[in-house]
């Protein structure tokens, strides 16, 4: 699927020029206060974003700290994207010279293996010897896997020697990981040689990981950035609200959701009104440790959460690798009003260190503007320009010009890279070294980092 | 003028492609050196070096700290170039705001504003707010420059205020030169705040530097990398000599001038003879503080030096701004052989901080592969792709990819940059505060630092 040319934003008049203009006119002071706050704050490896555009809100939904679809950049984007890579190795581990990148453990995905591949290649560039281990019990000889295209992708696997992590022949100096660790710590990769560089840390993964502890890192990134700029606050940042103690095959919980959904929904639809915004609130009810665009729900009346079905509930209580869902965050909705050849589009920004890399838009010809849109079915396109999203074009009207409206996207990108910073650095305590052995959850110490208290919150909103 | 290809490298054969291996097949040793060397030494905020290839040669011979021809390069280069001088200025200065860019003081050569005006919007790009403050006594109040495209250029005189430089209403953190000082170092800059940031450093400038100096810090990172890659030194490094105490004018010096050239030119016939290389030797004679490609000349012959015409001795007596030529450097000439459509062509590679950011060809059609090209009536060719010089394609056959081609390039620059970093940092000591009024020279302590002595000294070649 290509572009025609740049995506059509339905709504591409008002309240999202005046944003747009605003962040141009600030690019001084917003640059600024990145450079500050990058110095404060170390970065992620790597990270993806998904941002939602309603014209009236413009708004990361999800950070992912493991990117699949690096295979979905434009090849134009790949110098910018070696170059990041270089500066993400020179600060984490300059003397290193080889690198072992672990991948999901699913290896028969061929689209999945492409990103894999693409990355060897982005490593590889700056000068490091890369070779790819998987956790898989699959897998347990080395093994070539034919791409299309020609391309080959040599995995191995992995294996333990003493502190050390690696292959049969090959001790890595990082190990980066690109799996998410859903499935919990494997032992592998515990209590690992200091000297080891492991990237991004066991904490980033889905074992330890929640998304309402990162959007309460983001509230706070959110707020300063709207004060920087003068803007509502709100148009950044969607409400939130959380759920522990969920037990979807028992029923268990259900109150908690509904209560919850209900709050959100009213405090959305006050927003509107206040604002004089004619749609009909909705919120996305998802796994707070979800990933993969598994266990979620666009929901539009609390009702709508009582008593599900046994499909829906069976749906809701696992998501990937078989991991039990007990927590969800209840997210506000945000519509996506803008298309691709009549197709809902939103899109989704790349970033290795604090660079932004490139990005594409995610295309769902059979979802609706308040759907999510990762779900088979899918397709990419990759946004039109080399890497447009450092090259704003400050004389362009509001609105006429892509590599603006990218900046724009660039700059959201990084705000939520800079919120992923923050959490990683209030969840370290989590897997502190007493509790490396067993943090498969949420651990008293991460909870206390993150004045996280049981029960029931609405974020932003509070 | 447009590359309707790949230039034509006439001699791509034997020598050449052996080091292009070399380099392919070291990369990760490359890499993991170069990281190294900038972990101990810190890059010039930019720079661009003249490479020549022979086929049997592949050398920097001009490295330049104040680089002019940024609007050289391919628009495709810029993202790149823009996510470099971020880092250049995190490095140097993290809380700037403003930058007021320095200029050098011939105003009207209109190829020489487009490479200002593409300076400045490289550097705003990254959230700097920049201004063009000039030197220049014709320039008394702010003027605007009309360029071809549409692009204007406000060009404003620069003000001191107390100890700081900066223009009538505007106090800028950094000060970026790019004015090389040959007409020695100007008032307005002496003895500054030192929280006002002055890149390059004022002993980066023509009023301080010597090329010999700088060939001899070259000397040695030529031949740490000759041996980490297995190749001999003189591949990649001209053999050169020095001579002080000249004055064309007055003929005095000229003896020194004919042994030196003498015995380089033996110097080469002998490395050449072991090499079977069938060539005549040629040296080139330029000033030791020279720039822009004044004051050069192709000897052949140690009797070309001596008796020189009025009219050479002119030409060879005063560089830019009129500074008298009283040191110069005897550089091993190094034969281009490579072509664009018939006209000889030779690389010249642009980095910023650490990161090669693009390049061109300098094409001229009226000179041969052993003269300077750096003359009127030269064109130049951007380089093939937008940022090919960390792009390498280690599948491809030697000689056939210019990728490859340009990824050696690029080596070739970040080694003739690392030298430069060396260069600073040991000739740092000639501006030590207590002399800052009044070095325009080379001061004893800089001679002491470099380990020079007066007379004559072939360089590498001892």
């Amino acid at each position: 699927m290509q572009p025609s040319s740049v995506p059509v934003l339905a709504s591409a008049a008002g309240p999202v020029l005046e944003f747009e203009r605003r962040i141009l006119d600030s690019m001084t002071d917003i640059e600024h206060w990145f450079r500050q706050n990058w110095q404060e704050h170390t970065p992620p490896f790597y990270g993806s974003v998904d941002l939602r555009n309603s014209g009236f809100k413009l708004a990361p939904v999800d950070m992912n700290l493991f990117p699949g679809g690096f295979n979905n950049l434009s090849e134009d984007a790949l110098p910018c994207a070696v170059q990041a890579a270089q500066v993400a190795i020179e600060r984490n581990c300059p003397d290193a010279r080889k690198l072992l990148l672990i991948p999901e453990r699913h290896t028969r995905n061929v689209f999945y293996l492409q990103n894999v591949a693409r990355l060897v290649r982005l490593l590889a560039t700056p000068g490091l010897e890369v070779r790819v281990g998987t956790l898989s019990p699959d897998v347990t000889k080395p093994s070539a896997i034919s791409l299309p295209g020609g391309e080959r992708l040599m995995v191995e696997p992995v294996r333990r020697h003493g502190d050390r992590v690696g292959l049969e022949d090959f001790d890595p100096c990082i190990v980066l990981l690109n799996n998410d660790l859903s499935a919990g710590i494997p032992p592998e990769l515990r209590g690992l040689d200091p000297t080891q560089t492991l990237l991004p840390p066991l904490h980033a993964g889905w074992a330890v990981r929640r998304k309402s502890n990162y959007f309460r890192c983001y509230d706070e990134v959110a707020e300063q950035f709207a004060q920087l700029i003068g803007v509502d606050p709100w148009t950044i940042n969607p409400l939130f609200a959380r759920c522990g103690m969920i037990d979807f095959r028992e029923k268990l919980g259900e109150e908690c959701l509904a209560l919850n959904v209900d709050r959100l929904l009213s405090e959305i639809r006050d927003r509107y009104r206040e604002r004089d915004i004619q749609q009909k609130p909705f919120v996305i009810v998802k796994a707070d440790a979800g990933t993969y665009g598994m266990g979620i729900m666009t929901v539009r009346d609390a009702s709508e959460v009582v008593g599900l079905s046994r499909k829906q509930r069976n749906k809701m209580a696992v998501v990937k690798e078989g991991l039990e869902v007990s927590d969800v965050i209840i997210q506000e909705g945000v519509p996506t009003y803008e298309t691709i050849d009549q197709a809902v589009a939103e899109p989704v920004v790349y970033m290795i260190d604090r660079y932004v890399v490139g990005g594409f838009y995610r295309v769902h010809r059979q979802r609706g503007i308040d759907e999510n849109l990762n779900a088979p079915g899918m397709e990419f396109v990759p946004l039109a320009f080399s890497n447009p999203c450092n090259l704003p074009n400050v004389q362009a009207e509001p609105g006429s010009s892509a590599q603006n409206r990218f900046y724009c996207y660039g700059v959201m990108g990084r705000l939520a890279l800079l919120a992923a910073s923050i959490e990683l650095e209030r969840t370290a305590a989590a897997l502190a070294p007493t509790s490396v052995g067993d943090a498969e959850g949420l651990s008293p110490a991460l909870s206390h980092a993150m004045g996280q208290t049981p029960g029931v919150r609405v974020g932003a909103a509070s």
